[in-house]
């Protein structure tokens, strides 16, 4: 089809929170010929990679590497670490805590749901006061980064108290793991999961569980109702030498998610944390230069994703949509009970900083063309500000 | 590195029953820019998806799609129709039956297991005579080509006995479907589960059940001990307009699936079901005229792999292990109790004549560099033959 006008928006631009824009270097080698996923080259593959994952999780761990997406891997600690009737809490103050919840009713599991709203980040002190009122809660369940809220939780303080408690606490860092501060080992987190398509900038279709000795032994003295995602049979192939999956690894994902690790190698992991910290840091510059408000506590700052109130004079259910069609940029609105009411703008993978000015760019234009009295260029220009003093260069 | 001598072998080449080699047009679908999993442009991809899916498997059921290797989609079989207690028959002589088995055994299901030997072929008599005895099974595990021995199973007559006994059938074609014949809905099949990565020409990571309406019905009267892999969730997702994916869906995969079957559209399924039939015949042709026999019973024609007995004098573990460190070619030696025994020639999924002339070829020559007198061309001349007499060109 021959365009009737010239359209400099056709180019499209993937600005979620994930899936993530993928670097050059991890689609092509997933577009080299299938490896047959027994063979030495693709064992080869499969052990830096496991070598290479507990790095980012912080981990002296077995980070044990599932074909699944993200929810599977969740699924995986609730089947392995709770039996039918146990007690546990579950914290949930967005879309994918509510996950938990839903996943330890699928199991049966006695639930102390704790729901404070979504967008609260969540109080250690409330989680001491919820396991005194509640005793016997043999596993906390909480969220890392609630994606649908832009909220990251302070799970080194949930973890702290659950200890305390003699509970055991299973994070989700689905969308955290890699782009918000998270130490595994150091902040006494048993099980941490995760998954490939965010900032480990690989496609959807791996998920990841980070599984210390003490849940492992849990779950192997607590066997049954759970085949494909046991923690046991899966351990058990990838401490063989050479490691192996006992299913049918997803070998290209695999593939790219090698490359991927080897760039976050390369980068260190902890310049990973400071340049989402930056591009985050940017990112809140800008919307507040735009006189916009971000959501929840202002003091909670998420490296994530940000996600900012919209202005009540347009309809908020139309800037995602704007966003989309009229200017090629795919970014998350909200979610559920925040749809129409704020945008989240993701900087969490292979994001730098001209991805940020893009971003900011998008949603000035999409403001003023739905009748928001916007200063075009204010939010790019304070975004430009935060780079550039931070003093960064391409050949530092 | 460079080489100190010249190097004809250095080509890879993948021959294995899975992970089976890719189409160019799969492979440079998924090296396009991620999509994100719930923007239209993906929901376009994954609605022709869906509906391509049921003309491979000869169904009008939903076809259920998971991020997930094929043994996902076995397991969600067993956790939506069989509660702990239940009283079901499982079926294995091989390495992938005996998969049925140890999640029934997970499942805590009261499972009657008919093994009668690895390479047997199910006489469907004698499930008769099997569910007579054990009377109350609800539901009923086959296999359809059994990879780990290259025997096809006449589920179509397993089937006929289950419905008169008044049992479900649920049949395992991760390997067969799209290479071995199977008419889902008139062979009265309630589930047959499938992967991605074989006939389907994609990388693994997809798990697929096609599922009947009983069967459904039967899921969602017995809920419980499942999330990730409930049937009724996705179920509800994929009947959505546009259809969705309850969890992130493998996006890339996704993307590949769709060209793989839009090329298996193209050929049209009849056609793909006599081309497998055709590579298949003319690699048991080359086979004979090597003087090999084929395992197992003479009269089972397996479309998806063509299993052979190595010759004794020679050592049969070594045979796999020539073929790919000296010849580049990797393709499968026996498993478990068949290890170096057979040899297993893959012929399912983006084959063609030439590949099959090539494996034929690459055992000639492992043969021949193993000390077992060769007549070098024999068994590619038969297979030329084959090929020719079928009276087939490019411009058909």
């Amino acid at each position: 089809m021959t365009g009737s006008a010239p359209n400099p928006f056709n180019k499209k631009i993937l600005a979620t929170a994930g899936p993530t824009p993928l670097p050059p270097r991890v689609s092509s080698v997933m577009a080299e010929p299938v490896l047959y996923h027994r063979d030495p080259a693709f064992a080869a593959v499969y052990k830096r990679v496991l070598d290479r994952l507990p790095t980012v999780f912080q981990s002296s761990n077995d980070v044990l590497l599932f074909p699944s997406s993200g929810s599977g891997a969740l699924e995986s600690a609730v089947m392995n670490l709770v039996q039918p009737g146990q007690k546990v809490l579950g914290i949930a103050t967005g879309k994918f805590g509510e996950r938990w919840l839903q996943i330890l009713d699928a199991q049966g599991a006695d639930t102390v749901k704790y729901e404070p709203g979504w967008g609260v980040r969540i109080d250690p002190g409330e989680i001491d006061r919820i396991l005194t009122e509640n005793p016997g809660c043999e596993v906390v369940f909480a969220t890392l980064s609630e994606t649908s809220t832009g909220i990251v939780h302070d799970v080194k303080g949930i973890a702290e108290v659950a200890r305390r408690h003699g509970a055991m606490t299973v994070v989700d860092a689905v969308s955290g793991l890699g782009a918000a501060e998270l130490r595994q080992d150091d902040w006494g987190i048993d099980v941490v999961v995760s998954g490939s398509q965010k900032a480990l900038m690989t496609p959807p279709g791996i998920g990841l569980a980070s599984v210390s000795e003490a849940a492992l032994a849990r779950a192997e003295a607590q066997p049954g109702g759970r085949y494909y995602f046991d923690w046991g049979r899966t351990v058990k192939a990838q401490r063989k030498s050479p490691p192996s999956s006992p299913f049918t690894a997803p070998v290209t994902l695999v593939s790219g998610l090698d490359v991927a690790l080897e760039m976050i190698e390369e980068e260190g992991i902890e310049n990973v944390f400071a340049r989402h910290a930056l591009l985050a840091k940017a990112t809140r510059a800008g919307v507040a230069a735009l006189g916009l408000e971000l959501y929840g506590n202002p003091d909670e700052k998420s490296n994530v994703v940000t996600a900012l109130e919209l202005p009540a004079d347009i309809d908020g259910g139309l800037v995602p949509k704007t966003l989309r069609d009229r200017f090629g940029i795919t970014a998350n609105g909200g979610q559920d009970e925040l749809k129409g009411k704020i945008l989240r703008i993701a900087h969490c993978g292979y994001f730098g900083a001209f991805d940020i000015i893009t971003s900011i760019s998008g949603l000035e234009m999409t403001l003023d063309s739905l009748g928001h009295k916007t200063d075009l260029g204010a939010g790019v220009g304070a975004a430009q500000r935060v780079f550039l003093d931070a003093g960064i260069s391409v050949s530092q």
